[in-house]
């Protein structure tokens, strides 16, 4: 659905292309560190891991130990200021373009728990049902229908209902959020999200308007309700690595309109069943599992679609073993299975069990994986 | 303050040049006739005024009669609808600029009053406070405060209580008001937009996300409390013809998001004091004659800022008589006198005369020239 510039599609066959619209691989799949040093964000190395542990007490979560959420943005700024007993917030959010969430869509709000629990602060999650309405060929009632489903697939993550706020865009965009969207716009040119999102002078204006829409839940003064009097409060973005454009975007305006920048964090992608290739995609409901799936769907989509790291013939794999870097019930396990020492042991065992071990882990897990 | 493309401004010297921000006349003036074969708008002719002054039984305005609302679109239409017994409403609008309203700025307010007086319909009056932070040096606060400011001086201009409502964007946007912005900005690409109003890949997206917000007070949904249930009445919108390119891009757009096109009454410019070839300019004080302003400061302005017609000498003055093709004070009065013969009679009267007698009928009439 993105609006790839000419230039950028151009180079889509010897190079990746990673905006908030298309996620390609080059040969080889995504490469992580390229994409840290062309975003010019920072890696998430063991010592912050280590002192994110320290601070709250609690071991790092598995996303953080197995390198999940990878890559951040001033991350050290939000840590000096919880140890010196001071607050921030956290936002995350999800364009609502599917009837459920899949596993892939709940990484984020997993995490974003995580840090909500672990370090006892408020939350905003943005719903962008606008969005999804600029760029899907939906109405605009059933992109706000599609949010309230998500809506519910969202807070059965458990957030703490005293410090979690979820707006859809229809909803809530207007008064001091509008009128950060407008500061927001007048300090960005059209060159500059050519630049940063590839727009074409084909692409429709409310493409164009979009940006500031995504980049004003940053700022406090957008929620005078939660945070009044409160304007210089920080913010810490959990989201995918491909959501960076539109921060990098609300990083470079937030000091020309007196407001604190953005602090983000940020995740590698949650393969396909079909592999690691490419983004799950919502609108191929055989790419990934549902929170709404049924226990004969997830079997059937894992013994059926989830990519095999398995050998050509069974006398090859019991030589050289399952390619555990290209299969995807693996890496399912590496992002859900909480037990570091379960999870070496699954990947000595041969190919067949391991998908019956994801089967089998997700049906069983289903109501904890939510927690 | 305007933007202009590249092309826009290369004719200037040549054309005249029309738009929301900028108004600069050819040599020999605004050419109105010009204008509205370029814009494809109408001509408001002797038999459609004939047919309000029957419909409504009233005589026509005086901005009727004398040809200051000369173009429109679809305005049969709308009083075909009226004729069968069906309502319309008006909507206009402001971009809050200034402290106080000057004399040029309470014309289409003023046929407005009377539309809906000799109608009996709602009115809408939008005030462009974020219109006027994006393209003018001033905070958020202060387009605001400008918005109140202007409302009142409106709000004078005496519109029927109940059927009146006046909104600033940065206080209404929101709701069904920003799902019609959403719906415009999908159906317009940057080429339209820079093809409408001149806008360059320098301007900011605050620029380019406008143009919906003026639009969508031309659809009734976008006023669920005063128009529910009512999504196809029609609109009409009293404006200078200035305003012409949003509507025409409205127009466009209305049939295909499943809405009514607006229909348009349009004005000439009210001329600066000094001279026709501008229009006033709300930024320099002396252009303009405010309703702010003390008697003292009226006269001082009509004797030394109106351009006179007067020829270079006395006698050539008595054997030639003044210019009345470019002296302003007639030309003010002919906004404001309502009496004909009087001003028949005072175009024969000598200059100095004029300018007394546009000074006397100012001062005297100050109290209902908001009537």
């Amino acid at each position: 659905m993105a609006s790839v510039a000419p230039e950028v599609e151009k180079k889509e066959e010897e190079e990746q292309v990673v905006n908030p619209w298309e996620v390609s691989a080059g040969k080889g799949g995504i490469d992580y560190d390229k994409l840290v040093d062309q975003f010019g964000c920072q890696r998430l190395d063991a010592a912050l891991i280590d002192r994110i542990a320290r601070l709250t007490g609690r071991p790092p979560h598995r996303f953080l130990r197995r390198g999940l959420f990878f890559a951040h943005r001033d991350l050290n700024e939000i840590l000096d200021i919880y140890e010196k007993g001071d607050k921030f917030y956290l936002y995350t959010g999800r364009g609502p373009s599917s009837e459920a969430l899949h596993l892939g869509h709940l990484v984020p709000f997993m995490f974003t728990k995580y840090l909500q629990d672990a370090f006892k602060v408020p939350l905003v999650i943005q719903l962008t049902d606008d969005e999804k309405f600029l760029w899907k060929n939906l109405t605009v009632e059933e992109s706000k229908r599609l949010a309230r489903e998500n809506a519910k697939d969202i807070i059965a993550c458990g957030f703490d209902v005293e410090r979690t706020f979820i707006f859809s865009d229809f909803n809530f965009v207007g008064g001091a959020f509008y009128e950060n969207m407008v500061k927001v716009a007048r300090c960005v040119t059209y060159n500059k999200v050519v630049g940063i999102f590839g727009f074409t002078p084909e692409d429709h204006i409310g493409k164009i308007s979009f940006p500031p829409v995504q980049a004003v839940p940053s700022f406090p003064s957008s929620f005078p309700k939660h945070f009044s009097g409160n304007d210089q409060l920080r913010c810490l973005i959990p989201c995918a690595i491909d959501q960076d454009p539109y921060f990098r975007m609300t990083r470079d305006v937030a000091p020309r309109i007196g407001y604190q920048k953005p602090a983000l964090i940020e995740s590698r992608f949650f393969p396909a069943l079909q592999g690691e290739n490419t983004k799950m995609s919502a609108s191929d409901p055989n790419s990934a599992i549902y929170v709404t799936d049924s226990t004969k769907d997830i079997k059937t989509k894992v013994n059926k679609y989830a990519f095999s790291g398995g050998q050509d013939s069974v006398e090859l794999h019991r030589k050289l073993g399952a390619n555990l870097e290209v299969d995807v019930s693996i890496k399912y396990l590496n992002f859900f299975l909480e037990d570091d020492d379960e999870l070496e042991r699954i990947k000595k065992v041969i190919l067949q069990d391991i998908r019956t071990t994801l089967y089998s882990y997700l049906v069983s897990n289903w109501a904890v994986l939510m927690l």
